[in-house]
Formats: C-alpha cells, structure tokens, sequence
C-alpha cells in the first residue's frame, strides 16, 4: 500500500468564501503515483470545511447568505463560546452543517468524480492563514 | 490491496425521494471479495446525499418535509444559482445539509453496521437518471 | 496492509451531550499498530454523531441549544416517525445535520490532527448504552 500527504495553504480574504481545490488535489494524486484509493481531504482547522458541489458563483453566494441567515454572526453575544473572547462561535456550527471532509475515490489514477464534481475549500472565518490536508491511499 | 467499483443507477420519480441501497452495497461487497476494509458510497452528482439512517417511512417524510421548509425550493427567483436558468439551488443546499458520502467499515466481509443502520440514497432533484458510486478498498 | 476495529461503548446521562474520544482514538491508534493510513469513526446507531470541532464547554452550549431550537423535540407529535411509539425523530434529524462519521488521516502513527482537532461522540438520544465503531486500515 502506498500512502501520500500534502498540505496546502490558504488565505481567503473574507470571512467567507469558497475556493476550488480539485487542480491542488489532482496535483497530490499525480504526485501520490497511487491508481487505486482513496483520497480523504480536509481542512486541520474547525471553523472551516472540504466538500463537493458545483463550481457555479452564484450559488456560492446563496451558500454564504443561507448559512449566514441561519446561523448569525451577530450579535457575537449570543453566543456563549464567544465568553472566551472569540468571535466565531456561528464558523464553528456552519463547519458543522457544510461538513468536514470529501473522501473521494480515485480510479485508473483519477478522482473518480461525475461531471459536475469540483473540491471546495469553504472558509467561516478567513482573513488569515489555513492549512487543508490530503491524505491518500492506495496501489 | 484490493480495490473493487460499482456504480449504481437510480431514478426517482419525484423531487425528493430516498431509496435504501444496501442490498447492493452488499452485493457490491460480495462481488469484491474484501474482508476487511473501508467503503465508500456516494452520489456522482451534486444534488444528491448517500447516507446512513433508519428505513422508516415516517422518518423519511419527517426528512422531506423538514429539509423544504428549511429550504425551500420556491420562490425560485430566491436563489442566485437559478440566474442560471437552473431551478435547484434549494437541491445543492439540501445535499450540503444531509451531507454527501456514506464511508463504511468492513470486517469479516460485511458491512461493520449497528443494529438499525442501513444506507440511503437521498434524491433532492429527482425525475432523471442519476449515478451512485461504490468503491471498496482493502483485502 | 493491516487493520484493525474496536468498539467503545458510551452512556451519556442526558438527552444531548458531547463526549471528548480522542484518547480512545489514539489509543486504538496505538494497539492497532498502523503509521500510515486512515481511521474511519462512527456511531452504530442512527441518533448520535462522531465529528471533530474544539473542546470547548461553551462551544458545546451552542451546539445544543442551536440544534435544538433548529429541530425541535416537542411537540413530539409533529413529527411522523413518533407514530411509531418513538419520541426521537428529531435526534434523527439532529444527525444528519451535525454528521455520522470522522474519517482521520494517520501520519507517522498519530493522528494528523491541527491544533485544535478534537474527536468527539455527539448524543442526540441518550440515557442508554451505545456504541462507537474504530476501524483503522493502512500500514
């Protein structure tokens, strides 16, 4: 069995936004050698996710705004995690909804995806530096 | 390692629907001769969520009708995805919110599963053609 | 390539609660002898969660008050699947919404957490034994 790890780093500049990883991803598995496997991807933080959806803007905008209206920012009060003096109390239950992880499985040395399949790092609270892990496994 | 893929088509006649698929993840599971190993099922489309629950029908209307009043499918024009000319912005979020991939132990050649669990397709923007994808690895 | 499962059982005293598991993890880790590879860990029930978010006590007054007020136990007659003699539909829901499974990226023989990575067991229906599936695969 082989095993590959690489870390990527990513800074969005918002407190939300949605970056497309597939290249970076594909990058690791090329680099991995590995035909047959599985790639697990996920960010090593907690108020951010790794997940599979369509590389389409504005949807992207009606992620923000749901999560947003159904998870609010404000006021930072209502929050109790934030008596620690932290802010982002609402990233760490959006993390939760949009999930953690996309374990992808890899074919003929591909990411075995349908047409629409695109990696997204999803950011709840940017504006500084973030690291996404990609472990995969195979022959 | 072994490594063994299958893939799955569904239709489902209405918007929202879900359909227990262990029959043929075992039969998957069968066909691949591993013993001991990891699973992993998911949709090859992105309005669509492969999960584990109960195989309940009051539960699955519970599932319905929770997730449209959450979110909802009109009015259409709500949703900036739509600007596209597509009508399901509501069907990507719903799957984000039922999550994407069932990944599951095998040991002794069967699924590793806990009284109750049984694994569903989750249809969000049915009436057409979908795939699910089955990829065992392991030995 | 080897593998190795493990099964904790848990009881939490309340409906809703969120159990710290990363020793447990860590330790099957360790018995199981594996330095590179994955850790898949899930519930083998269909009301509880494994996920991975930050040990903090107000943080996890947020998840419950938050979920609880988003899916409401009472009345219990709102929910279709209590017509069965059950009262927990909403803890169902619950976990669909918060997640089944961890899947963990084992690096040099730990866990290839972040900073602030932590395993936890989330209890949607508890006051009874349950149980918590490990497996680990790699090498």
């Amino acid at each position: 069995m082989k095993s590959y790890r690489k870390v990527l780093t990513l800074n969005v500049p918002a407190r939300t936004g949605f970056v497309n990883i597939t290249p970076e991803v594909e990058a690791a598995l090329a680099e991995s050698g590995v035909r047959e496997g599985l790639a697990l991807v996920n960010p090593m933080h907690i108020t951010a996710s790794v997940f599979v959806n369509d590389d389409e803007r504005g949807l992207h905008a009606d992620f923000a705004r749901f999560f947003d209206r159904l998870v609010p920012h404000e006021p930072t009060s209502a929050w109790r995690h934030n008596d620690t003096g932290e802010d982002n109390a609402d990233s760490h239950v959006k993390r939760q909804l949009m999930g953690r992880e996309a374990v992808v499985a890899i074919t003929g040395g591909r990411l075995d995806f349908g047409t629409w399949e695109q990696i997204f790092y999803g950011e709840w609270d940017g504006q500084r530096s973030k690291r996404v892990l990609i472990k995969i496994i195979g022959e």
